[in-house]
């Protein structure tokens, strides 16, 4: 299926000559020609590099905007003052592009930390962007990525579409994760920033390839819809498939996130139910997808689930031995505290491209889920071959 | 230096037949001829091993012991009731060889979790069982180390002498981490109990390997001292003293662990201070000592700081970049926020086998330390090669 946009949005993506080769776009705007809602969740790191910060105050307004651009390449983090005035630089040059108050222009970087963005490239870049094929935007956001992500549902109402970039800090100093959605669909900001926060808890929160969150870590969401006959309201049917929908195109974008993991090789989808709470099913989830030790036996393909039942007793929460039933892609593992594991079975489906490790606590009756990668040869490769 | 025991304990180590090589014991006691005080500190997984949940049953008796008996090989774990009364046999069993209750008798066990002790070979072991060089119970603890753990440290009134086994979960289903120390001392055990708890705090629990804490991590003290006009008692001279000679000990061992993390090339060695409270600088220094992206970066000798100040942003506490320091072997990294790195000389320092990261804060007066050892190839051959 081809990506697409929905209506009254447009991209772009283009070599802005941040980085050598030049078949590889890094500079890219995300355009409404409608003014858009926006709801934005950013990285928790203590540490938020230049443009997370200048995007958080454009959130807090709860004024509609217009675009957001991005730059690969340059993180723009841990770039003091100077960082900051070439985001609000950058800010600017694009809302003269676009006849628009500063204020209605977001701003994204991932890249290198620590090192100003070259802002000369950047003013060039921005003067030669304009409409062109949505593609071209997931491929401007990628850094260390092996493939563009994207993600859509279209109903008769209203269409989704996504775009992210991630697959883990991999080379020196790369900013990880980018999420760009847009919706034609009508919700108020409120609304949008709530349902946002709620919906990356449970996706984007929920994978991990190699456990630390960057600097620049941002997911924004543009409601450019303006039928207010038709306005999604809290509660509703339309709401409840609304966010069915949202939450499909998160997933989706999160799941390829995690799929592209540095050096990964396989996906690791860990389902836990049976939980007393859903917090708690979704810790016992990423603790065992998190663990170095699951990832590296999913690598090497074994069965191993002592390293799964340790993972979850890390997790520093009361469980039931006796009532604990782990599966490895349907092949039973445990059984209420039994191993009834067969060797030759369990040793099979460990060789299947993704990993589905069904963990039923037997204490409640909520459930969570966690995504993520294999620990590899490659990952460490690829994260320690680089000299500065 | 040989390493000896103190005054009035003994040890042995032999093979049990557990393991097949005929060259690495794989059982052994260390023995106290007099009743010792005993403090212990265990793994927090909740799904501790049978051998855990019976020692902390015996340390809460607040009652003198006289031995504590070792195998490596099986850690008894997740083997439920079945589990539990082996681990109370092989109690009882040494009890009768050592003609003392078995409330008086400690038992430990590292290895493969699931399955059953031979309770046959656990039996003809525990009777061959009797005096012989220490450096045999160092041995008969190890799994997958690659080399011996111990530490002592001799006064005029005592001597605290030590043995380890670590070097993470490679294996499958390997349990990681045992520490028994002993001391003629005389201390009363609830002293010796807050004591063991504050320093491992501080020593054991500022290690990490994989990140995994295992179902059978244990640490014993047994002080055997009876001169009661001797006693160290909290707040003295000799008590800051002793609390220093047994830090010492601790802090050894744990960093011969983490010397001897799977596949490593290189010890990890941070070093927090300036932050505003010991907790805070200590969770700093094990978040970058932690990380896979600092750890795979020191494997590649890459003075990737990048991932260092993500590493402290990810404890989620608030810090200030502007009064952030970083050095690596005394290379000045970033100083009060500023990249001040000499690429050659940085490059040049992480050559070397002990890498020491020091960070200052620049927000407070306290500081912490942690240990870990770099994320190599061979980690990952260790953890994936095996197949079930």
């Amino acid at each position: 299926m081809t990506f697409t946009w929905p209506k009254n949005f447009y991209s772009d993506g283009i070599h802005g000559h941040l980085r050598r080769n030049p078949n590889k776009p890094d500079i890219g705007w995300l355009v409404s020609t409608k003014p858009a809602n926006v709801a934005g969740v950013f990285t928790r790191n203590t540490f938020p590099a230049a443009p997370v910060q200048l995007d958080r105050t454009i959130i807090r307004l709860n004024k509609p905007v217009h675009a957001i651009f991005v730059n690969s390449a340059n993180a723009n983090a841990f770039t003091g003052d100077v960082g900051m005035d070439n985001a609000l630089k950058t800010q600017k040059l694009v809302a003269e592009r676009l006849h628009c108050d500063e204020s209605e222009v977001l701003v994204a970087s991932t890249g290198i930390i620590g090192e100003q963005l070259p802002m000369d490239k950047i003013q060039a870049g921005i003067s030669r962007l304009i409409e062109s094929d949505p593609m071209n935007l997931a491929k401007a956001m990628l850094t260390t990525d092996t493939t563009t992500k994207t993600a859509q549902v279209t109903t008769e109402n209203y269409q989704i579409s996504g775009v992210a970039k991630g697959s883990g800090m991999i080379h020196p100093n790369m900013g990880t994760m980018l999420g760009f959605v847009a919706t034609d669909a009508t919700i108020n900001q409120q609304l949008l920033q709530q349902l946002l926060r709620e919906l990356v808890d449970v996706t984007f929160n929920q994978i991990t390839v190699d456990g630390d969150t960057s600097t620049n870590d941002t997911v924004l969401v543009l409601a450019n819809g303006d039928d207010w006959s038709k306005a999604i309201k809290a509660g509703t049917d339309a709401y409840k498939s609304f966010k069915a929908n949202l939450q499909q195109v998160l997933k989706t974008l999160a799941i390829a996130i995690a799929s592209d993991g540095e050096g990964a090789t396989r996906l690791i989808d860990v389902r836990v139910t049976e939980a007393r709470s859903k917090a708690s099913a979704m810790k016992v989830a990423k603790s065992v997808v998190g663990s170095n030790l699951v990832k590296t036996a999913v690598f090497g393909a074994d069965p191993n689930w002592g390293r799964i039942v340790d993972a979850i007793g890390n997790v520093g929460e009361v469980f039931d031995a006796n009532t604990l039933s782990i599966s490895i892609n349907q092949a039973p593992i445990i059984l209420n505290g039994q191993a009834v594991v067969d060797d030759g079975t369990a040793a099979q489906v460990m060789q299947e491209k993704i990993i589905v490790v069904a963990i039923s606590l037997g204490i409640g009756h909520e459930q969570g889920q966690a995504w993520g990668s294999d620990l590899t040869y490659e990952y460490v490769h690829i994260n320690a071959a680089y000299h500065t």
